[in-house]
């Protein structure tokens, strides 16, 4: 019988009875996803409540698991009645339904803290299912790259890159692609949309997709074309990816966001380009795309071996250009491995 | 100056200042996407705080609306300290988030009923949103039927159907597509996986796209050739799309949802087929795929004028097939207009 990361979470608590309702927390203690359902551990094993829209795909996905799967029957309180205390992810739980169950009796334990310990540092087949989806987004990548032609909208590549994702194998997309032409890529997040590639545009595309449930994350800027006017951009891209790579080489076992995220910071200080880095280094990256350690100026979260994260330095002069390098990375034997890995050097096409 | 629904929605509630955090309802009340910030309106107008990840786009897309932009510096409690009450939409907020703004002295008022009930009746322009998004994934659905082919996984066809919906217009999907083949038609909300096509083939598809942040949802069953050996599916295809097509007819200003529901159930019941129809009749549509009104057996809330919500009848017969036959409707005039409008007679391709 497989044993399921439920049983793990329920150790690392310690209280009488464990309850997720949370989506992605749910999908990380079943490896199964629904829009609705209860996760239910507790002396006698773990039990997954879903409705009728999911119950045949549960029981068949579960089936051979330490998971048994039932039909929920509503109200909740009628699983709970037997509990003195219940243990729920409290800074993820809704003010309502912490009320009913505080009302109810049941003395409320807080599971957070065992959920983003155990998700942030990946279990092998966890970092194999995210190795696979970096893979599958850099053969999509370099398919797109020849694919690319004047005239077409962001909108257009965006929805090229995700079909190719999708055709390597991919599940979904970890967030909607964001693509910007010339000075679009000025705005960290810019909302893909219709605006047209001409010939000497700078191309910013940040992408990810899911290889079973788990996301990669990866940015690359590059130039259509070159018409010989983009001398300060590519001063600028060279000082980036000098960041970035910086934090590959010096990031180690046990130092905290804040030391990770000012490896990069203090770099592009000395070339003067600290301003214009208007965002964190990086961010945890697993069943969600944003997850556990942040990377970031005031973070203390320790980077340990076994996280996966992002390495994403970025510089952007507003109305002008902008330009990000991300990898999706882990920590090894406290040395860096880039798991999504195409070329970064400056890339015209 | 253009006014937007913050303004609306402050008046709705009548507080001394609405704060409103949850995405999907700030895109509501801005019309502008981010996965951070906060929208605060009091009797100075609206102010909406973010990062500097989404600064520089905010402030081009709320240009001349009455929404100004801030970059949000922490704590929130800053923003909020000359204030005796606040609105909050409580159903929505995280226990931790609620107990920070009660134990600050603020009296707390719930914002929710105000979007429930703006959010339900759409407003023209939401309309022409939603309409627009429909028409986006009829178009993409039609350009599929032609590139279905033998072999193909179910993910390549749901690749290529997401594709046609993003290059017809579409900003991405409403949720991920589901393509089931076969036997896999029965788990009404299968995971797309690797099965392959193969003649005679029940498929269903469960699709959506957005456009300009408003969604469409449309479900269609069909055969991939017609094996003969599919009478009891043509007959129950048959009874769906009745009680399908009857709830479009009866469905009237007014009535419940509920009663709605019962218009579908009852009608298979007297076809001996509502023990395989194991979900609701639809829900609401909008800026979520998923929002008021459920049409449903226990739901009594009021359809009215105005709200956009799905019509989708299903049965289910576990392990050898499914049918749901879902389309977008809204009510105009005590009258469902199908906004989804490909043909729902079976079709075998």
């Amino acid at each position: 019988m497989k044993r399921t990361n439920a049983s793990k979470i329920y150790n690392l608590v310690g209280a009488e009875a464990v309850l997720t309702e949370a989506s992605d927390l749910r999908r990380y203690l079943t490896g199964f996803s629904t829009s609705f359902g209860y996760v239910l551990s507790d002396k006698n094993g773990t039990f997954f409540y879903t409705d009728t829209r999911y119950l045949e795909g549960a029981k068949k996905a579960l089936s051979g698991t330490d998971i048994s799967v039932k039909q929920f029957e509503s109200p909740l309180g009628n699983l709970l009645k037997d509990y003195k205390e219940i243990a729920i992810p409290v800074g993820r739980t809704l003010y309502d339904d912490y009320e009913k169950l505080k009302n109810s009796g049941l003395k409320i334990i807080d599971s957070l803290p065992a959920f983003t310990s155990a998700m942030s540092v990946k279990e092998d087949y966890e970092l194999d299912c995210i190795k696979r989806a970096c893979q599958i987004a850099d053969a999509a990548y370099l398919e797109l790259l020849g694919h690319i032609k004047e005239g077409q909208t962001e909108n257009e590549v965006a929805a090229l890159l995700e079909y190719f994702m999708r055709k390597h194998g991919a599940s979904g997309t970890s967030f909607d692609t964001i693509v910007a032409f010339g000075e679009n890529s000025s705005v960290p997040h810019h909302e893909t949309g219709m605006r047209k590639l001409k010939c000497g545009d700078i191309i910013l595309i940040d992408f990810g997709c899911k290889f079973e449930g788990y996301c990669s994350d990866c940015t690359r800027t590059f130039l259509f074309g070159d018409d010989g006017e983009h001398s300060e951009f590519k001063n600028a891209y060279s000082k980036v990816l000098e960041a970035h790579m910086l934090v590959k080489e010096k990031i180690t076992d046990g130092i905290t966001g804040r030391e990770a995220d000012a490896i990069a910071r203090n770099y592009l200080e000395s070339c003067g380009l600290s301003q214009f880095f208007t965002h964190s280094l990086g961010h945890g990256i697993g069943i969600n795309v944003h997850e556990f350690p942040n990377l970031s100026p005031k973070s203390e979260h320790k980077i340990v071996n076994g996280m996966v994260f992002s390495d994403e330095p970025g510089v952007y002069l507003e109305g002008d250009y902008g330009i990000r390098i991300e990898d999706t990375v882990t920590l090894i034997d406290g040395k860096i491995v880039s798991l999504t890995d195409t070329d970064k050097k400056l890339t015209v096409i």
